[in-house]
Formats: C-alpha cells, structure tokens, sequence
C-alpha cells in the first residue's frame, strides 16, 4: 500500500509509526502488529499504533527515528505491507524455556537489535533470558562476534594497538585522561572509545568533551590514533557494536547488567576498534558493581577466557572501588582534575596510582616493558603525558581550554561542613553519585562535587568535607537538601546519631 | 509545572506523553522518564518521549490513552512533575534475583499494572519473573485476590451461581452457547464472562456477538444473570480483573503463558463474578496448551487448589482437545453451529458430549443433581435449553437474528477435496486456526472453515475435506494458498507423499 509521509517529530523510542484506522483494518493490522516502511530501496519494520483522526487515510505518522533513519520529510510516498514477527523472536523463546542459542541465532538475533526490529517486550525477553537462563561461553563467543559484526569496525595495519576499558561502578573514574596520553607517549597506539553517563555523574566521553570534541566517525578516530597515538571518542558517536546501545536502554529501567552482556558489550568494542592487548579495570568494593574481591576475580577469570576465543590478550585489574577516585565528579571537575595532575605531574594519590598502574599492565601485556609501572611513571612525571593530552585534544578539535585552571566550574557553590572532629570512616559512592546528578551533572557540564576528605583523613570541626558546584541555583538548592538527609561522608561517631531510621547504604 | 494539552489521537499502547525538549529539560526527565499528569484531582503516571517542534514549550502532547483515562481536550491545563520509577519495580528485580513476593508487593505490583504504572519493559520483566523465576502457592493466591480486589465484582444475594472457563487451545470450542443456556434453564445461575480471540479464530465472545451484544457492565451482567439465569458477556468491556488484559499484551507477542498468570487470570475472573462452584476444561492432546493428560491433571490440581484458598468449589474436565470440537471454526460458522446444534437437538457428537458433560459436571459439584449428565442431556433434548438461549440474546440485546440459518456466513468460498482414498488420521489443530484467521476470522465474524470429515472419518477421492469461507476474494486466495502448503486434515497415505519436507506440526 502507498502513503504520504507525515512526520511526527517525537522520539517514540523506537521504531513506530501511527496508522490510520481504517488503513490498518484494509492492510490487516492491529496495534502492535509490525508493517515493513519503504523508502526508495532502504526499509525499517516498523511497530504500528492506531490513530483516529490526527492522521487522515492514505497517511502514516512516522515518528523521528523512523524519519530519520529513512530521511523522510513530510509528503514522501512510502510503500507499506504488513510483515510477520522476525524469525529471532522464536530463538527468544526457545532460551525462555532453557535452550542453548546457536550461532546463527544469535546473529540473527543481533541483527535484529541492530535494525530495529524487536518490540521493546521482544528486546526485554532477549535480555532477562540472558540474566535468568544464561549462556554459556560458547554463546557468549557468537553473541561477541555478531556484535562485532553487525557494526563498524577499525583494522590497523601497522603498529601494536592496545586498549583500556572499565566496567563502572566507582565515580570520579577520570583515568582515561591519564592512561591514553601515557600509552599515545610511548608509541603504542590507543584508539579508546568511551561511554557518557548513564547512571553516573561523567562518563569518560562526557569529561573529554570539556576539552575537546567527542563525536568521531570510525574513520577519524583511526586517522588521529594513527597520527598522535591515541584518541578519546564517544562510542556512541559511532557505529561500532551498535547492539549495545539499544540492548541498554533495556537493562538501564530494571537496573540489571546480565553477565552475558556485559562481557560482550566491552569485548565487542574492544575488538572491533583492532586492539590486540586489553586491559580490564574491575572496580571492587561497597556501592560498585562487584562486591567483592573474589568476584572481581570470577569476572576477570570470564574476560580473560572471551579474550582468548576472540584472539585478544586481555589482562585485568581488580581495582580499589570503595570510594571515588581522585577527588572529583562531574564532567568539568573531572576535567579539571585530570588536566591540573598532568600539569602539575602531583595529584590524588588514588587517581595517579590507578592510572599508572593500569597503564603499566599495558605496557607490559604488550611486551613493550617489563617494569610497565616504572615506565609509565617515567612519562607521567616527564611531561609527556601532558604534552600528548594537548596533542590529542587538538587533533580531535580543541574547545579552546588547554589549561586546567581555564575549566568553567558552576558558579553557584555550597560548602558542607564537618559537625563533628573525627576521622572520615565512609565515603558512599552512590550518595556522591546521586548528589552531582541533582546538582545538574552529567548534563550541566559544570556541576559535580569536589571531595575535601577521603576516607581516613582527619577532620575538625567546621573542616569543609565537601563542595557542591552548579550552574543553576535550583539545582543546588535540591542537591543540599539530598545532601542533608543523606550525608555522602560518613565521620566517625556520627551513624548513632541518626538511630533508629538512618542507613549506610 | 503547568502546560497545556495538545491531545495526540494516537494509541501509543500505554501512557506517553511527548514534551518539548526544553520543558523536559527544565522538569530534569528524559526519554523514558516518568511524570505525572494531573487534571482535577485526578492524575495518571506517563512514560516521556521527547518532542522537536512538534510539540511548542509550554505544551504536551497526550496519546489517546491518558487522554481519554483524563478526559483532556486540547488546550486544557494540566499539572506535571516528574516522579521516580515505582517501587513495584524493585519488587520485580526482587523476583528476578529469586525471591518470594510478599503479599503486599503483589498488590503493589498488580495495582500498578492496572493503573498503567508500569514501562512495557517493567511490565515484561514482571511476566518473564513469574515464567523464568515462578511462584509458590502463597503467592499465586495472593496474586489473584490482588486481581480480584483492583477491579470490580459482583455479589448474588441469593441463588446457587456456577461458572465455567475453558482454558483454551482448541478450535471451534463453542461449548459455551450450549452450556450456559442448559444451566440457567435449570435455575442456577451462570454470570459467564468470555474473552475475545487473542491467537484463535474466535473467542466465546466473539461467538456471542454475531447472535447478541457482548458489551455489558458488570451491574448489566447481574441484572441479566437474575433476569435469565445466565449471560455471556464479553469481559474486556467490564472492569473485572482488568490486570489480566494487560498482563496478555506482553504475553502475546511473546507467545507465553506462565502458570501463575494462567491460573490467577482464570480464578480470578470466576471469584470477581460471585460463583461458587466453577468447572474448568483443559483441553488436552497435540496442538493444544497441555500436550498430554498427565500435564492436564497436575494443572488440574492446581486449579483445585487456588481455588481451595479463595474459597470456590473447583472441578476440573480434562478433555479431548486433539481436533477440533464440533465441524466449525470462525464466530458465524460457530455460532450457526451451536445454535443449530439447540434448533435440532443433534449434530456433531463432539460438541453436544462435551457441553453436557461440563454442564453436568457443573450440576454435580453444585449439589443440583448426582446424575448430572443425564439432567444436562434432559434440558438439551427438551428443547428448554434452545428457548434458553433466544431469551438470553434478547435479553442482552438481539442482533435481529433468531435462526440459525439467518446467520450470514462469508459467500466466498473454496472446497477442498480428498485426492486420496482413505481415512482422516490427523486434523491439525494450529492449521485449522491458521486458516481460519488468514480467511479473516475473527475480524470478518463471516470468515472461517466448515470441516466435513474429523479423525477417523473414511473419504473417497473427491470427497470434500474442508470448506474455507471470506468475506473477500483475496483474503480467500491467501487462506487456499497457505492450505495447500499446509494440509490442515491427514489423509492415511498422504504423510509419505512429501517426504523430505513435509512435517506433521
């Protein structure tokens, strides 16, 4: 059946159009029901809803991803017919009653996340099957590749690339901006591709996009690796394992990382951006997504071994989560950390540490040292590291701050006092989280918290524990008042004080 | 925030609301984020989508859905905030890490469902806890007085009130017509609420319609009930147990019916109408929900005791459910059936033994009488149960048509004949409703099929098999194309015929 485009510019979340009623009944179908959209040879299957009277017969209502993916404008004919579920809805079912996928499931599956051509109940399926029946290595082999696969992917035809990647979970995490200067420094290369905040304060792209532009194709974020070492890119920006951003927005409102995907989503970046040596960052400890050492460990054991099917040398390192890193979160703080540390080659002992430390893995995973600490040291307090960082920065286009100090922070501010004298015994990641996303972060880029103690430090009454930064003073005002009914700093003596309803985490 | 409705007559299949993306901003909720709406006291909980242009600031776009749960026209004021995901939620990770639902979280989570609280994938996630995860009998219980108590009931002051549910699965079960009429003939009491097809070619309630209307209010269905003795309405138009008609949109496309969720859905239904007494078919055999009589006796003894705990006096039938009941498959040509089948006192032997034999069942159980089949065969054969059921129609309002052979059936037909000598061996029940729907049933009440020979009936080359009605030419051409790749009725001999390809089921 052909029909006029009437673009409907709201983000349905997925691939849906509104059909007239009496169009629907005539092609034979009811809401719900999925119709294949044409447009000049490319097409999207398309979920239908029915519209009484907004859209006129002999139209379709097609909402912002559609018209976008199929660049349609308003009065564009489209050809419509009605089309069956897709093929991967079975393979859904059969794991739903405790099946093992095959690997031509599994792609098709993918492939069918890629495209848009599950119903979010489809997709939700798709993801609580992994979560409550599993899979095993072998799946977990195919479901990688077929991420790899349905995507973009970076091949390099000289040189030793190497990668980073964390799974998340502890905030303040800026070492990216450490680590991939110290590894471009060196000679190898590092074409890093990082997140935005889902649920934290900053990801790793939205801290370097305080500096510099994050939004690369595949093609530049080989071209600037090739030509300063390294890069760091907004996955998202790109096409490379497309899968994973749509099987998120599932995982994301149940709050569940099903282990299955988890590991394919890092593995299929990894090596779809041609690194040969990667390492893991498993951040362990109260409030982050690994509880403890041992299963930090579990974990590093499954990485590993998927590295080894994939032919990749994974190494990982099981990481202190238990309070943020450094001492600030939220993008520009963030920012501003990591640049003053490369400037002033001093900093937070845990951000320099951490980053060192997983820098060296790299270095000696590659074979490049032996002593990949030392070495990695050695071009930290060299300057170097610095220096690359302003290269990189320039390279993938400088938004005109090359000094730390020139960071716009929020300029409303509050300053939360320590009531009592004691020593700092808890820093509550999620609390600190929670705290810079009221303030305004991720999207306030100048919004976050600054931490004065960490855990341990001695404190005196009236010591500030903690600053909050914001642009708006609203926003402030709703972080203070969080802030006040749940204190991110715990100091010694203070948990009796809120008995009987008060809780650590 | 106060904004101004601009009501969207679209069925987005839940409640959505699309605002500007600079009011979305300034309330701080995102794609998927929820707010609540409110208009004079009364407020709904929506999923955000997020408008460009379409949608000026200061607006919000209103799908159909809340529009008419709000009663909004355009322009009308409305208050929204943003509110964070329903502690339901947490609930339904609690069930997906393995836990037991308390008797409170169910009601929460049951509450929340019918007042469309829920985000599809919340909703799925929920369905997949109890298919994946499951329940115990606590919590089914619970579950379904949760039904029961979020939606409307009746109370019968006096007389015996019965009931009878079929859990589905095989074609042309148009038990219902004949047996509701026999037990009000008696002077008991049957209040049947029926649901339309979902997979099938015709529900009870789409039966019903082509003879009387189906759509009544629950005080409708007692007035009725106490007028005639027995009804049979369409239970998607009343508010009993409305849960169930959610939980069976993510049910659907997904194909699945978890246990808990089928025994709670049914139980539910009965105990909201007031009966005592309640018999349950479970057809049983190839092709139907229960595969074998084993399966149908362990469902059965959950049934039992469900309804032990709330109360009712439960008796199960686990029935022949290997080919279809009776010779038709579609609403006309189900209720031409039927009602001929009370005109005549005969016709197919499968249909008139089940209907007397649940409503024996149904008399035995209620005390009415110890030889209950032979009662329920009394009534039938006196003709009682025929003016029974013209009563009940006229009653819940005649469609004009008092005779069966009024009925209009689809005048595009196709015969399809034997081209063997022999006996039927199989009718394959998914074909039979396969055809049926691709004929047009239940859309098209004049659409389905006329079956001239069932199991065990011997046919001479020519003999006609099936005849398929439309109501159109091409919905016709579609239904004769898939026969003839798809043998709906097994001839002996013919199995060899399409080695290697062909399959039974």
């Amino acid at each position: 059946m052909k029909v006029r485009a009437a673009v409907l510019p709201i983000n349905a979340g997925k691939f849906a159009v509104a059909l007239n009623q009496d169009d629907a009944a005539e092609i034979g179908v009811s809401e719900g029901d999925r119709i294949r959209v044409i447009k000049s040879g490319k097409s999207v299957s398309a979920i239908v809803q029915i519209a009484f009277g907004l859209i006129s017969r002999g139209k379709i209502g097609v909402y912002e991803e559609i018209a976008a993916e199929l660049n349609l404008k308003d009065g564009d004919e489209v050809d419509i017919y009605p089309i069956s579920r897709p093929s991967s809805v079975e393979f859904i079912r059969k794991k739903l009653s405790g099946k093992k996928y095959s690997r031509e499931e599994l792609y098709s599956i993918i492939s069918d996340v890629v495209d848009g051509n599950l119903a979010e109940v489809e997709l939700t399926a798709f993801v609580l099957g992994s979560y409550l029946v599993g899979m095993d290595f072998d799946e977990i082999e195919w479901m990688t590749k077929a991420m790899i696969d349905t995507g973009e992917a970076i091949e390099f035809e000289k040189g030793v690339v190497v990668d980073k990647h964390s799974i998340g979970g502890v905030p303040g995490n800026k070492v990216s901006l450490l680590i991939v200067p110290i590894i471009a420094a060196s000679g190898l290369l590092i074409p890093k591709t990082a997140s935005r905040a889902i649920t934290s304060a900053s990801g790793t792209a939205d801290t370097m996009e305080v500096l510099a532009d994050v939004n690369m194709s595949v093609e530049e974020i080989k071209e600037i690796t090739l030509k300063t070492g390294g890069v760091i890119a907004w996955g998202g920006a790109t096409n490379i394992a497309p899968a994973d951003d749509k099987i998120i927005r599932v995982e994301y409102p149940l709050s569940i990382d099903p282990r299955p995907q988890l590991l394919a989503s890092v593995m299929a970046k990894k090596g779809a951006v041609g690194a040969r040596h990667v390492a893991i960052d498993i951040p362990a400890g109260n409030g982050t997504k690994i509880s403890s050492v041992e299963e930090g460990r579990k974990l590093a054991g499954e990485f590993v071994e998927l590295g080894r099917r994939l032919g990749l040398n994974v190494s990982c390192a099981i990481t202190n989560g238990s309070q943020p890193v450094g001492r600030t979160v939220g993008p520009a703080l963030e920012a501003w950390e990591a640049l003053k540390t490369l400037e002033e080659r001093k900093g937070s002992s845990s951000l320099i540490e951490k980053s060192l430390g997983i820098a060296g893995l790299l270095f000696e995973i590659s074979g490049f040292a032996q002593d990949g600490y030392d070495r990695a040291k050695m071009i930290f307090e060299s300057g170097k590291a610095h220096q690359k960082l302003l290269e990189i920065i320039q390279a993938q286009g400088s938004k005109g701050i090359l000094k730390s100090d020139d960071i716009p922070i929020g300029e409303e501010k509050y300053v939360i006092e320590s009531k009592f004298e004691g020593a700092v015994v808890d820093i509550l990641n999620q609390r600190v989280v929670r705290l810079a996303r009221l303030a305004g972060a991720p999207k306030d880029k100048g919004a976050g918290v600054y931490i004065h103690r960490k855990r341990g430090e001695v404190v005196k009454k009236g010591d500030p524990l903690i600053t909050i930064y914001a642009e708006t003073a609203w926003k402030l005002e709703k972080a203070i008042e969080y802030a006040m009914e749940n204190p991110p700093i715990v100091v010694s003596g203070m948990i009796l004080e809120k008995y009987p309803s008060f809780k650590v985490v």
